[in-house]
């Protein structure tokens, strides 16, 4: 049976590799939607390949430029938000991937899940902004989010070792980024290209720089708690710099189920896309015939202390998280203009989540109105003080 | 609901600890018999603490000497094999717990399967001489042996993450055991009192010399085959010197599914007896807030050709893996007793395997000629040629 699929955010790193995965299995997924920001050459080629029913482009101007391009295909062309919703809840789709990038995430997330489609999720921001109201539409409507992220797509495979309520904790894996073991003088003079170099995986430049800071472990950390229904003091941070063991469940009878990996975006997006299933592929194998070492080390909470802020954020609840998400889309858009210090980051995140009172109990509204007022202040205050440590 | 169960080889070193974890769940589990081969004295304090209906001793003379002792309990003493096969089928039991040493595990495991009781197997040589009639006889009862062993019920465990048909490999690890990394020259000199001490498990006598030559791991890898219906070609063993990672499961996705937790029997014993469920328990956890290292590396196949020796039995079939089995019990014996160098080990199962004709499709008579058969021929080669190398 065919799994007739919507991508939104279609151009970008997990996008396009989700496409990679189509392409492998033409008997069991096909696109019915894409969407891009504003990438529309490289859309213009997905859909050409794919032949999808419609494809929404963000930036209504390119929408307009990419309609004209393919003329004479059946493709319908949707633009802006109200585009991207449309697709959301396209209904010849079944699936939709949402593999947009930070904030923007949210609503369509909400969104498909209101029109009954089932969920893959690469957009963790979806559920660090608005995990409460996300989880109570997916527990009505009886559907399993799946997981695209490495991490929580092998919480999720672990997690068939045994029932939710025999959980102890999880253990999140974190490669640490490019900069594990440094210190503060070095990361004091840290560039965005620097930054942008990872270690093991190949990824959106966003989620790079969040790697970087540890800011992505700690909305992983608020991803998982929703996602699987624990405590923050449930889930635990590892850094682990192979990045083969992709995250581990501890059970109350002390034994411990991991899922490892070549670290590929692949396996997880497959995963993701054959669930309850497996689907035989050619990806990369781990090795095991050649010597191989797997390290294991705390994270340095005081060197990245953003990590620490996620649980503090998460701790406190409400809007809180949705504002430390705002904050830093404007940190890390700050920092790779070269705007702002590598550690002026967690500074900055800082200052804006002590000058917000957190509203409990948040409707969309309320998250919308939170990741804007964050923002807001993000930038009042980079332009008030610029050297903020 | 208590669970009834029987402990085959209650004073040995799984038998005990099984009593152990019985212990902590008086609500769960209840012991209805309890057997030894010569230990009176400690089943004797069993049969006082956990006044089971019957107690079975295989040496008939210490079985008489028991009676005496115990006189004016309600515990009853059986003698011999009768006596052990008649607490194999105890009609109040409902699950036989086999933790005896070597070949003796395999008629009454037998038994206790056409008694239609639950198996927890702590006895690999069950599956190993005759895995085809056993896993037959639980197919057609349609009973899951649950394992015991560390690896098997890490797979076991893993398993539960796919579907059986999605299964690409298994990977069993090895410790390695105390020569891990050693040459020839250095083995030729060890002795027994070196190959006794297992760098990371505290375990009967005869398995830890059986880990010490990697004759374990390759009875491991059979009893794996029959367990979990595998090819040979299947299963693959890695050495892994801190016995963290207990093994693992690659599917035909390329996800690696890993059970861990610290070197310990007792987590595996209670799993087998709490399967499906998990049971909350206060043994040792993994540590992840301090550094920590796991290592990998393949098997030296030229050093430890015992592990070489199962694969090549398990290729043969029929009753070649029995007699295998029974020359390495004569071998080990031998070593323990000063009369057989370390390296004579595998050239002694060598020299026993080139000389058996295997029968395919043993019945049990075949399987228990086999091993006399192997046996007696083992002695015959001593006899004749002391230097086997």
């Amino acid at each position: 049976m065919v799994k007739k699929i919507v991508i939104l955010g279609s151009t970008g790193s997990i996008g396009r590799q989700t496409l990679e995965v189509v392409e492998q299995f033409p008997d069991k997924l096909k696109v019915m939607g894409l969407s891009a920001k504003n990438n529309i050459e490289l859309l213009e080629k997905q859909i050409r390949k794919h032949k999808p029913l419609a494809a929404a482009v963000w930036q209504e101007d390119k929408a307009s430029a990419l309609k004209k391009r393919i003329a004479g295909l059946h493709t319908e062309i949707l633009a802006g938000e109200e585009g991207l919703n449309t697709l959301a809840a396209q209904p010849e789709a079944e699936m939709v991937v949402v593999a947009l990038v930070g904030f923007s995430g949210f609503k369509p997330t909400f969104t498909a899940l209101q029109a009954d489609k089932e969920i893959a999720l690469a957009n963790k921001e979806a559920l660090v902004v608005g995990g409460e109201l996300i989880m109570a539409e997916a527990r009505l409507r009886n559907k399993v989010i799946r997981p695209v992220d490495s991490e929580h797509s092998a919480i999720f495979q672990c997690l068939q070792a045994g029932d939710a309520k025999e959980v102890e904790r999880i253990v999140l894996t974190a490669s640490g980024g490019p900069f594990f073991g440094w210190g503060k003088k070095e990361l004091a003079a840290v560039q965005p290209e620097q930054a942008l170099k990872h270690p093991n995986w190949e990824m959106g430049a966003k989620i790079t720089i969040d790697s970087a800071t540890l800011m992505n472990k700690g909305f992983e950390v608020l991803e998982a708690r929703w996602l699987f229904d624990l405590q923050l003091s449930q889930i635990d941070v590892v850094i682990h710099p192979q990045s083969i063991v992709h995250s581990l469940v501890e059970y109350i009878d002390g034994s411990t189920i991991a899922q490892m990996g070549p670290p590929s975006m692949l396996h997880p997006i497959q995963y993701a896309l054959s669930y309850p299933e497996r689907w035989a592929n050619a990806l990369t194998r781990l090795q095991w015939k050649k010597e191989s070492r797997l390290n294991f080390a705390p994270p340095d909470l005081e060197t990245f202390p953003c990590l620490r802020y996620a649980y503090q954020a998460g701790e406190e609840g409400g809007t809180m998280p949705a504002v430390l998400n705002a904050a830093n889309e404007i940190a890390v858009e700050k920092f790779m203009e070269g705007q702002l210090p590598f550690l002026c980051i967690p500074a900055l995140l800082k200052a804006v989540m002590v000058r917000h009172r957190s509203k409990a109990k948040p409707t969309l509204e309320d998250i919308v109105g939170a990741d804007a007022w964050g923002r807001e202040n993000a930038k009042k205050i980079l332009q008030k003080k610029r050297s903020l440590i």
